[in-house]
């Protein structure tokens, strides 16, 4: 089915807001754009807010703890509070810490990532190595070679791999993480986004850095980042509500629409400010189609 | 049709050797294991080459040049040349050189590698840039970000990437190179094999290295490694002969032999020392299968 139109439809925005309780808000592409927070953004959150409405911001972003990522969206001019923020490192943190459940002492986590990936396992009570360990960012040795071989360097208590976006992988931490997954640690990622939008172009994603062990190990990690069920199971789980009464507001068709079609939530919303165009939606064969889309977001504001 | 079982059949030997004038052998698994020489190994090679047979010793290895490689040949007790060395940095160069011949000035090379990719490609007289470079082996900062953005800080020269096994792989490196890429440069590997055997388990091999980027971009790299038949036409155009009169010797079926069946030789040898196992290939439908098979090397002594 087409998707409604709803830029200069008033009485079709109204009816849209009217229809839901909770909003989850994609950032990038949606409320702003690298450093740019487009116009109207702040109004139309206000808007929502003003009529009661619920909103959640929704990041794959793995660097960054839900502090962080408030500390982001205030800096962009966003009024927002920490318990409305659910990034990908969040939720992993709370699939390993409340779903995954491995029993102690097995149960401890080897982090490829960043601080953000830290604070929020340390949040859930969920130990870790790695991660940002300095001991890490360093040249492989022909000692560790033979100390990660013969397991005399590894810890046995690891019970998991998670792979997030790590801005300081390298050789060792991607054989440390190989050999761990070879001895039967579970394969988790923040998300396998392959890229990451900034300035205006591509640098290498959370994805980048779970392929290589995907491609040694010939497993596939589970991912706890959107378009991933686990991830919206994890928000249900948080803000326990009727997922027909939620609806998702997004840039791109492939992670954000599909989170919300595969999700069951009553809705999803695209927005032409990002990633992706309407030609791909109105393409023959379409897998993904949005239920409604705007040019922008603050065209919301009827 | 089966392979021919040549352990403990003399005759059957006498003809295989007769057979052939030009031996390629693969290394690991096949004259030795990690740095374990099998027994045998050098009498082996003694009488082939008594017998006026041609030897050259092929490797995926794209860390080394020809040079540093046959220092470890000669370190591991086996007599050899330079001149019969061929392994993927070389053959990478070879190919950059002589047959991709990219019209200067935009021909020079990105290198993701070691120090082998240089010592080769400079062999060859193609400059590069990367590789072992410091100025490329630190932290990402957000003036890198800025400029690989904007292309301030990028070669507009850089016609080629290359990417090799490298020790010193970080995001900054990827960036880079993904950049190039994107901006149309040739994507080239030495080898795509996504594992290293070493220490009697896995780290990760050049192929962990270029398959962020093949994710990222959706291109796939020419590969100038075993099975890829850029190598065999690489060796047959520094060798000059006969591809009828050459035998492929090696342990595995899916790199070494299919090598050598898909590059015509006129034959194939497995040897059982390595990875693969004779249940391979006597499996229903194996894909590749040897024209002959020993359960070592030095049972080719009769």
């Amino acid at each position: 089915m087409a998707p409604i139109y709803l830029t200069g439809d008033k009485s079709g925005i109204s009816e849209f807001i009217n229809k839901f309780d909770i909003f989850l808000f994609d950032c990038d592409g949606v409320l702003w754009s690298g450093d740019h927070i487009f116009p109207g953004t702040v109004e139309t959150l206000e808007l929502l807010r003003s009529k009661g409405k619920k909103i959640i911001f929704v990041t794959n972003n793995s660097t960054k703890s839900r502090s962080d990522y408030q500390k982001k969206l205030i800096s962009m001019g966003i009024p927002s509070n920490v318990d409305e923020i659910f990034a990908s490192a969040y939720s992993s943190a709370i699939y390993i810490a409340r779903i995954l459940k491995l029993p102690a002492p097995k149960n401890k986590v080897f982090v490829l990532g960043e601080s953000g990936i830290e604070t929020e396992l340390k949040s859930e009570g969920v130990e870790f190595i790695g991660g940002t360990d300095p001991a890490y960012r360093r040249d492989i040795t022909p000692e560790d070679y033979k100390g990660i071989a013969d397991g005399s360097l590894l810890d046995e208590n690891v019970g998991i791999v998670l792979v997030g976006l790590d801005f300081h992988v390298n050789y060792l931490k991607l054989s440390h993480a190989y050999q761990y997954l070879a001895r039967g640690a579970k394969f988790l990622a923040t998300n396998t986004d392959s890229i990451l939008p900034s300035n205006h172009t591509f640098f290498p994603g959370a994805g980048s850095i779970s392929i290589p062990l995907i491609n040694m190990t010939g497993q596939q990690p589970t991912a706890l980042g959107k378009p991933s069920q686990a991830m919206m199971d994890a928000i249900e789980g948080k803000f326990l509500f009727d997922r027909k009464t939620a609806c998702m507001i997004g840039d791109r068709l492939d992670t954000d629409v599909r989170f919300g079609i595969e999700g069951k939530l009553g809705g999803t919303l695209a927005v032409l400010t990002g990633v992706t165009k309407k030609s791909e939606w109105e393409a023959d064969g379409a897998a993904v189609v949005p239920a409604y889309y705007v040019d922008r977001l603050s065209d919301l504001r009827g």
